[in-house]
């Protein structure tokens, strides 16, 4: 199946048997990787339609626009898909403060491993998730 | 439970139902996205203790010392894990031919969706793969 996937020109997303796809946020500016994602058909359709990323979240079981609440609105400049269709690379600009993470650093990836222990990169929050998630 | 993982300084990954957990491959040097593949905690411990990236293949079910074939190993620079520990971030320098993609191209992310199609973004493969992976 890999062999007519990787080379072909027609758009075919692999959703699992959830119905999901795994979405890759990178920074369209100089591509660092912001966070990761997943879409299912109508978050897809309406990531292209509005033009701003939108997801299923697994663990409110509901379709999310990223940023809705905080303002940091992920503008898609331009969507990719790799060799097998099973996972989209979203490159976007992050609206608002700049945070792509809910802990209001700029991308999930604050903590490098270090065998048992994380050490944090310096990534510092760009907002107080306390004051704007609170209702 | 996210409010404790993404502020701890411990390395608890969090494998899905299958043992497994998403690894995005990143170019070390300028973040380049190149690939995402599965570990399960043997690809995690192989991966830390040899250097170079392993996975688990979820279609040849076995463990993939990634390049093994090609030679285009991975060689690892950092990994890092997003704020609820589910996603890797494998920051890596390709090694042989430079290519991450089993096409042969760098990264396998090499085609843009357009509409209900894809445009090759003119990634060029780095070996023929017809020939690297004859037996």
């Amino acid at each position: 199946m890999a062999g007519s996937l990787d080379e072909t020109d027609m758009f075919q997303p692999r959703f699992d048997a959830a119905g999901l796809i795994t979405a890759i946020v990178t920074d369209a500016r100089d591509g660092t990787l912001l966070m990761v994602a997943h879409m299912n058909a109508e978050a897809l359709r309406l990531t292209f339609e509005t033009g701003c990323a939108h997801f299923w979240s697994r663990s409110r079981n509901s379709l999310w626009k990223k940023g809705e609440t905080s303002g940091d609105l992920l503008e898609v400049r331009e969507v990719l898909t790799d060799c097998d269709q099973d996972v989209l690379q979203v490159k976007a600009i992050v609206k608002g403060h700049g945070a792509a993470c809910h802990t209001g650093r700029r991308s999930c990836f604050y903590r490098r491993v270090d065998g048992n222990s994380l050490v944090f990169t310096g990534d510092q929050p760009l907002f107080d998730p306390q004051a704007v998630y609170r209702k």
